[in-house]
């Protein structure tokens, strides 16, 4: 049974995220203390130093040779049943869709382990939990997020290459072969991303709604054309389906000219996997949040083999500011909330099922992944409630960054940060009964 | 003797301190990782959250009742010794002058005890001596920036005071009254001060030594008048020496058009001084570190009185951000020291006597004062150092605020934090013998 004294002291560890939060709040919002381009400065120095030392931080203190293997197992199979069920989804049934699947994927399977996790989960299972959470965050920072990315930009190069083909089939009316599309992506996606990068740096506090649409009508062409095969069909549902209803009107009129469009490459070629991987491969290199955990990892299995220290002077460098990390972390969140034109930015509808996945779907599946893999007592409730923390940041990031879906994810974030510590402290209580 | 050992522990706190400043510096100088309005964010967020929060941190936890006097006078003489020597020099020789006795007083007893000091004497002296460090930090934030800013204020209100006095007597050929001066000057002073206030914000890492000549034209060509006063002239001297050399040859013109001119107002009457007060009053409650020094000793005195601890959820809400303080405000100074032009804005020779007054002449005084009432041992040891530490930024801030020399006390902020350690060091060991 949980008492008020145990309640306290989850509040003591987290009323203060909250606090800080609502200080970066305040000072935007009301105070007029920085202007939105010094946000973006905070947040930058939040994203680049603080968190990735932070992580490094924790990382690099974890014992990688006595994992807690029976949690990571429920964590991963939790992971996998989600995914497995989302493709399923979007390949077998008509309302399903890639686009909607990476996004409930995020929602309900990503959430702020290392921010609200740590302190949280430390103060309601005590200190000696913080590894299995850390656990959880270098799992997460180094397969899932990859994967993550991997999904998105999959979908991408995917919508890209159909909108290239269809492209060069109107002008040519000739069908080009999948290489010649592929080399012309190559070139143009990688300009595409310099842009994009740039676009990110300046515009870093703004979710840009109007360019989300920038591939889909070609795409929802394309799709619409009676003559195209199943297997195109599975491969471009995605789009088709989240098009069905906003593009609908549109789509009818461009459907009357490319009626003679009639094949379409309908999967990937091993060089087209390959070129994919780069790209996930480039993203990865360029987020301080790889480098952070492998490196923290890789000092970790180092350090725990021949049992070396961290000099202290290297110690001391990082921690001066990774302790920065956790308030700066929180006050970024509070400057991301207040530069939000609206709190609620995907609609009520959107929003509940957002909350639906992250606050239900997502515990409940790792509820039944925990109990299957065999854990027990404080190490099962753990993950339980570790399931229903609030959205993490990066997968709001990703969602940005390649503009799906960053509505609903920014809502989950900020939303789900407003009602997530009493959600988190009802699970607790009925967990404690 | 100071071993290996005690040398690695000091290198062990110091050198991170460094590491963040030289990580700063590079993700601007080298990496372009933040655009300067982007540092002025970061900068602000230093300023206002969390070096406040980190003094009120430092402030609250000592007991006001056990200072250590005996230190605490040691300090305080050896100001009140710099401070008679510079107004004397200022007043009675012919050299002397207010404005260098400002920026020299700045130098000579104004270090960054708070940010580089704790950590660094903790690291020398043991952590029992961080309370001593500690009650330094409070007097100076209580006393020694008000008198500060009082100086700065006087200095600015005379100029005005004058200026106004040559353009209304130019314009009307009439003495007014000082009374209509000081009216004209309260209502436009205010409006300077906002504007002033508006630039200092925006330019928050620039300084603007094309507006330092602003005032100096007229009270040259006032002082260089044949009629006026021996008491004008003291109270003028100020400017008169400084321009001297510089403004000669305009100076020369001037003087042959206003020798009509005669009586200036010499002193300032009461009522100035509560305006002069009143605009230091002003200044102070708009500075966070104001509050925040206040506000600890306050919390320290009614917590100590009646041992009362603070509850867990507001020290902790302090703490999260006040942990990122110190890191911060290093990345800050290196985000300062990027955004500098040229590392010695003042040139060599005036870098060179800025050096000596803050690490041979304000140690001196410091010894000799310590000395004086008595300090012996370790605390006399640590007063001397602690005379020793690089240039305090607040005496920086206000130096560019008033365009009181800032090149000069840039330089020494930035010049002296790389040359301090080693000068420290040598401090400490030959202290150790």
């Amino acid at each position: 049974m949980i008492g008020i004294k145990d309640l306290y002291s989850v509040l003591t560890a987290v009323v203060p995220l909250y606090v800080t939060m609502f200080l970066a709040y305040g000072s935007v919002k009301w105070w007029k203390v920085f202007t939105p381009e010094q946000c973006a400065g905070i947040n930058r120095f939040v994203a680049i130093f603080a968190v990735p030392l932070l992580s490094f931080e924790f990382v690099s203190r974890i014992n990688p040779y006595k994992m807690d293997l029976l949690f990571l197992a429920a964590d991963g199979v939790s992971k996998v049943l989600i995914l497995f069920a989302l493709l399923c989804w979007a390949n077998f049934t008509k309302r399903g869709g890639l686009d909607w699947s990476i996004t409930v994927f995020s929602l309900s399977t990503l959430p702020n382990t290392l921010v609200m996790g740590i302190p949280l989960l430390k103060s309601m299972y005590g200190d000696d939990k913080e590894y299995l959470m850390i656990q959880v965050v270098v799992l997460q920072c180094i397969i899932w997020y990859t994967l993550l990315l991997f999904l998105f930009e999959y979908r991408e190069t995917r919508t890209e290459v159909l909108s290239k083909f269809k492209e060069s089939s109107v002008s040519s009316k000739n069908c080009c072969s999948e290489d010649e599309v592929i080399n012309v992506i190559a070139t143009t996606s990688s300009n595409q991303q310099q842009q994009q990068q740039q676009q990110t740096a300046q515009n870093a506090n703004k979710i840009a709604p109007d360019q989300s649409q920038r591939f889909r009508p070609m795409v929802a062409a394309s799709m619409e054309d009676g003559t195209s095969t199943t297997c195109e069909k599975q491969s471009v549902q995605a789009g088709q389906r989240e098009e069905s209803s906003s593009t609908a009107k549109g789509v009818e009129s461009v459907k009357q000219e490319n009626v003679e469009n009639a094949s379409i490459p309908s999967s990937f070629s091993p060089s087209m996997l390959l070129k994919i991987l780069r790209k996930v491969w480039l993203k990865l290199v360029r987020n301080p949040n790889s480098y952070s955990s492998l490196l923290g990892l890789s000092w970790a299995l180092v350090s725990c083999r021949w049992d070396i220290k961290k000099p202290q002077i290297m110690e001391n460098s990082v921690t001066i500011l990774s302790s920065a990390g956790l308030g700066m972390a929180m006050f970024s969140l509070g400057l991301f909330m207040a530069l939000q034109p609206r709190i609620i930015a995907c609609g009520k509808k959107l929003a509940l099922y957002g909350m639906v996945a992250r606050f239900i779907a997502g515990p409940a599946v790792m509820a039944i992944a925990s109990i299957a893999v065999g854990l027990k007592g404080t190490t099962l409730k753990l993950s339980i409630v570790q399931a229903a923390l609030p959205q993490g940041i990066v997968p709001f990031v990703f969602s940005r960054e390649y503009n799906l879906h960053p509505d609903v994810l920014s809502t989950a974030v900020i939303f789900g940060m407003i009602v997530s510590l009493p959600i988190t402290i009802v699970y607790y209580i009925v967990l404690g009964i």
